[in-house]
């Protein structure tokens, strides 16, 4: 037995990987079973291991306590049974703050505790550029404001989407058309000529994959992983469910242990004329079972919401422009709510990739005001078709400055999050605000721009005010701290906030 | 019988004016009944004179046809019974174009077939502040893009409106508090102190009334009067049922000759605490059966909406400040759409007193391409409380002159008036259309700033494309004529409109 333990000390949360040599002939990703369980104390947790290609198969495992950890591998291969061990799990590095988890019913917080204020940007395909390209997207990432990243495991077939990958994530039997075709979307077709061996994996595909993911983690980026959506030529979006099915474990046997994954069944699922309800719920079990950590799991919708009150939604990941509805959903689902789609910066024909940077930036504010999170992408035409949407590349737009503002605001305001209250804003006001009562608010004003507003702060507290221009990014203290009933002077402009912290 | 015809010839849908000297003992409000039946022809068309004051009883006529109309006064007081006479009407002077009806199901025409397109705006007691600043308000008009102006009859009682009225409909018998109450207001309570003989009136408040619709009408101006509203300290929203009725019959009477009359049942109805739904009805019964020339009629909701199916309501009007819903409100009603009040340009604190001149301005464009004619208002905080809203004064904001702009391209739309189209702009690109198919296409991009658009153009036509700027007031036609699919290069920019003019 050859079994290589590359990580005898692992930081926690960080990846413990086991090597295992086995066999390559045959189909192992048929034939070979592999697990693991890892223990401390009492606990044990189990795992799947997945092959790897040339005879490699490997076992991942992502330690939430420090302190010795034992595992033991089982499979139906006698070469890869029984292998034993320990590792150590150590203090995590500076910057690694766990996996995110659901908090306080609509809100985020990092395993340690940390909380974590999402802000989140869109590059459906970016994995599918070629090194250049993909590095050149790492380097934007590095200084711009975003936490979290949606991206799609399969290629994209689009509109400014006709490049083909260099990798698929099963081997390329025969090649078809690369011609970009909506009715064929529509339809859930897929071109002729394409034909993939949907009983094998490629190795190279996903190891690839995984060094993206891994490039975001050391950013600090959480990876929103799509695992299926319609924009398909390949066939990709018509597989059985038993090669879904088999996708969905070999892909969380891969990705789970990266601590910065987020879940995500699909993009505009409903757009998806293979898949019906007990697919998607099937999809979201596979998941849930097979994926030890319990990475955040939504669906994205194009119209129709799926049912985010099922048990194994974590929590709303929405398309929709309206976003004083965030409120709504909140209150329905008793769960975060995450407006991942909200239209992008842009200037391309249709409606949801064109809204400019003051609306970009006023429907992130408006939807933390209403309780929720909110996501960003751009869409600028490009003589290459190169839009930071679908393929990364730098932001052109005018709204990352301004929500890189944003969220060192949001970073600053109370661990517990920003919930809607009533009561404090002048309900003759019509503003919404949101905070955490008697302690702190955040009252945003949109397109309006009133030059005062009146507020009803609870009696015998005191707080300190700052008149935010959310768009010249200033901050503007007031003199006079405010109590009880006050008339609370503003700056008469559009998109301005007012914070008010408590004075101890 | 002391009877004096003023007006020998009579303009078509000028005012023929019959004066008769009468009683003044006892009250001749309640105690004299006088109508006139006026005929032209085997035609006959009753109308209700009314008591103005001094033993003067009046009967006002608005004939609708050229040529020799006989009359004949019927009342219970012989001196007032059997008038008889003859005028002529001759034809309408420059400028006047009859009164305003519905025509095409959404739209609206005068009566002599020139299209009427509605740039409302809003100065509720503009006629209860003295001379000066009326007289300032009109000269304000002059200039302005407004062809309707929303007016209430009573004097207002509100935030910023605590000056007392030199006149009141009613002969006043004491005087009580001038301080605002908005807690009055949603109690529905009048202040304590106010009484007034409700079983008269005051002639000269209507004398004053109607020489300020007059000059409306000399202005090309509709005035949408507004019969009942709930921001009241006088008691005026808390009448009885008789004096309602007695109160809109004389109102009536005297006013509907007036062609630029429209008749709004109430501001913000539902805020009304002492009106039943079968009272509204009733009013709109009252004035159906005692005007005889079919003034458009309406009702205005704060949160509700009245049931604007009922036939005796001639078109919508609404207060939201969800532009794109008109197109389901049209759909829903078949009627004419006018969002009356959408939210007014200004600063003050209520949300719906500070939008942006950009957002009003958008409202505007947005009513407009889903089916729907919009109102506009002012209100910005001023020392002496003169918001054009309710006092009228000067323009401040800079909504104005890109609604003039906006006046000057929906004059130059289609006659019939702009309905939505669908299928012209490519569905792809979500935005809406309006116009008249195979003539005239109108496309309005809103926030949003698409760099190029396609269209899809019936088969075999040709059109004539020009890029608006609606906020920089700029029309930029472009080179190539449309044809077919076409994609059609725009600007890039917020607030753009397209218009596609057939090239016969």
């Amino acid at each position: 037995m050859t079994v290589t333990n590359r990580t005898a000390n692992v930081e926690q949360w960080g990846i413990f990987e086991l090597e295992l040599q086995g066999r390559a002939e045959g189909n192992p990703y048929l034939d070979v079973e592999i697990t693991a369980q890892f223990a401390y104390n009492h606990r044990i947790v189990e795992v799947d291991g997945f092959y790897d290609g040339e005879g490699v198969y490997r076992i991942r495992f992502m330690p939430d306590v420090q302190g010795t950890w034992r595992y033991r591998t089982r499979s139906n291969l006698d070469a890869l049974n029984g292998a034993e061990g320990t590792f150590t799990c150590v203090a995590p590095a500076s910057g690694n703050y766990g996996p995110v988890r659901v908090c306080n019913t609509y809100h985020f917080t990092y395993a340690d505790g940390t909380p974590y204020k999402q802000v989140g940007t869109t590059c459906y395909a970016w994995t599918h550029q070629g090194d250049e390209l993909e590095e050149q997207t790492l380097a934007t990432l590095r200084s711009a404001p975003f936490n979290k990243l949606r991206m799609c495991i399969f290629p994209k077939h689009y509109l400014f989407n006709e490049n083909e990958p260099a990798l698929y994530p099963f081997p390329c039997l025969s090649r078809g058309s690369s011609t970009w075709n909506f009715g064929q979307i529509l339809k859930g077709e897929a071109s002729r000529g394409w034909s993939f061996d949907l009983g094998r994996f490629d190795p190279a595909f996903f190891q690839h994959l995984e060094r993206r993911v891994a490039d975001l983690m050391a950013l600090g980026i959480e990876a929103d992983i799509i695992l299926f959506h319609p924009y398909d030529r390949w066939g990709f979006a018509a597989m059985d469910a038993e090669t879904d099915d088999r996708f969905l474990r070999y892909v969380v046997a891969r990705l789970a242990a990266y601590r910065n994954i987020w879940w995500s069944m699909a993009n505009e699922y409903d757009l998806m004329k293979h898949k019906t309800k007990a697919d998607w719920d099937r999809y979201f079990r596979i998941v849930q079972e097979r994926n030890p950590y319990q990475h955040p799991r939504s669906i994205h919708n194009c119209f129709a919401f799926y049912d985010h009150a099922k048990p194994w939604v974590t929590h709303l990941s929405i398309q929709r422009s309206d976003l004083a509805q965030t409120r709504i959903w909140c209150e329905q689902y008793r769960k975060p709510v995450v407006v991942d789609e909200c239209g992008y910066e842009g200037n391309i024909q249709p409606s949801w990739g064109n809204i400019s940077a003051e609306e970009m930036v006023h429907r992130f504010w408006e939807g933390t005001v209403n309780g929720g999170y909110v996501g960003h992408g751009e869409t600028f035409l490009h003589p290459q078709d190169i839009l930071w949407w679908a393929k990364g590349g730098v932001l052109r737009g005018q709204s990352a400055p301004r929500l890189a503002f944003f969220r060192r605001i949001l970073e600053d305001s109370p661990a517990a999050g920003l919930d809607p209250i009533d009561g404090v804003l002048s309900l003759w006001s019509g503003f919404p605000c949101a905070g955490q009562h008697h302690d702190y608010y955040l009252a945003y004003f949109g397109r309006h721009q009133p030059e005062q507003v009146m507020v009803h702060v609870p009696e015998g507290e005191k707080y300190r005010g700052e008149v935010i221009d959310t768009w010249g990014m200033t901050v503007t203290p007031l003199e006079e701290s405010i109590m009880d009933d006050a008339v609370v002077q503003l700056q008469g402009k559009p998109y301005q906030a007012l914070i008010m912290r408590r004075i101890y």
